[in-house]
């Protein structure tokens, strides 16, 4: 297809698309003449990939280029790209490196020993969790993770890793896991805080 | 107590504290002398409320000022006070008004019938979900909100709602409850973040 088709099917403005080859974030289409280019269904889903990261995932341009390139460097296994990606849509922590901090990070790793959970060392996950159970603990508040283990480890075995297309093109498993990321996890915590509605409701007598 | 008491328990600086006076979001304490008041418990618990919505929750001080007056309104009952601090911690939500939308939050509230659910005709989520629904399917996903929906209700008649600490002061409640709809929010989605590493790893084989 030309441009102009590239551009009425992926919803993404022509001289966005430019701006998107001249990155190096879109590849090259097969030139046909001096001033054309065609363009396939490749182009169509690493486009669709780019608007996932960007207006779903709200990924800064500098962070959608290195997933991108995660995603072309084809000697990457899949699970080390997805996590690329999974890294980027999470947070930036910067540990408080005090006592508190360090207890709090050790009670993470003790926890995913004892699950059996397998998650690199130096995940971003580890310290943000940590990170919250200081929060936590400073506030007040008595900390109980384990039915949110619970719920949270059934969720994601049984229902969300059988959406991502494992088995198919590298950028649409990337856009499946940020879309269900992220997606998935809006609407749980809107289901989430009607839930606590309801009960609230239930408990005090509905108004 | 004194107000530099009241500062150090609170760890509210003193010209802080002097602004919620002024601004009417902390009760003025009792006067002892022509230049000093006496603070008690009832202060102190109102600048962790104040914190919590600041520091925890993230709201604009307008909005701070709105869950305060209605912390104060003794003629409120608790569970529409808790609703007024609960819908000011999600996000402010602009219904489009086109076809895809109003399907969507017939949806939502055809859901929410079936489920049994008391959530106010007017509740913000209604929309919010209404609008991840239009995103999810505009984006192509497929989706079944069912197994969210079960873990969820689990998670909040089960353990959230018995953190809140109904039958005490009104800011105590009104406290746990944004404490624990946002740090535990936070801690869930951590865990999910972590369980989908895992599950990837599993299927995929570690790195």
């Amino acid at each position: 297809m030309r441009i102009s088709e590239l551009s009425a099917r992926s919803g993404v403005a022509i001289p966005t698309i430019k701006y998107y080859l001249r990155e190096g974030m879109l590849h090259q289409g097969e030139q046909t003449a001096a001033t054309r280019a065609e363009y396939d269904d490749s182009h169509l889903r690493r486009l669709r990939l780019i608007r996932a990261l960007l207006e779903v995932g709200r990924l800064p341009v500098a962070a959608i280029k290195t997933v991108i390139a995660a995603v072309e460097d084809e000697t990457l296994p899949m699970h080390h790209m997805l996590g690329i990606a999974h890294y980027a849509l999470g947070p930036v922590v910067e540990p408080e490196q005090d006592e508190e901090w360090r207890t709090a990070r050790a009670e993470v790793d003790h926890l995913l020993g004892e699950l059996g959970w397998t998650v690199a060392e130096d995940a971003p996950t580890r310290d943000e969790l940590a990170q919250t159970l200081v929060r936590m603990r400073q506030l007040g508040l008595h900390v109980d993770l384990a039915p949110y283990v619970e719920a949270v480890g059934k969720l994601v075995t049984e229902v969300e890793m059988d959406t991502i297309p494992f088995d198919g093109p590298r950028d649409a498993a990337v856009e499946a896991l940020v879309l269900g990321t992220v997606l998935y996890g809006k609407a749980f915590d809107t289901l989430r805080r009607m839930a606590q509605e309801s009960e609230s409701a239930r408990r005090l007598g509905p108004r």
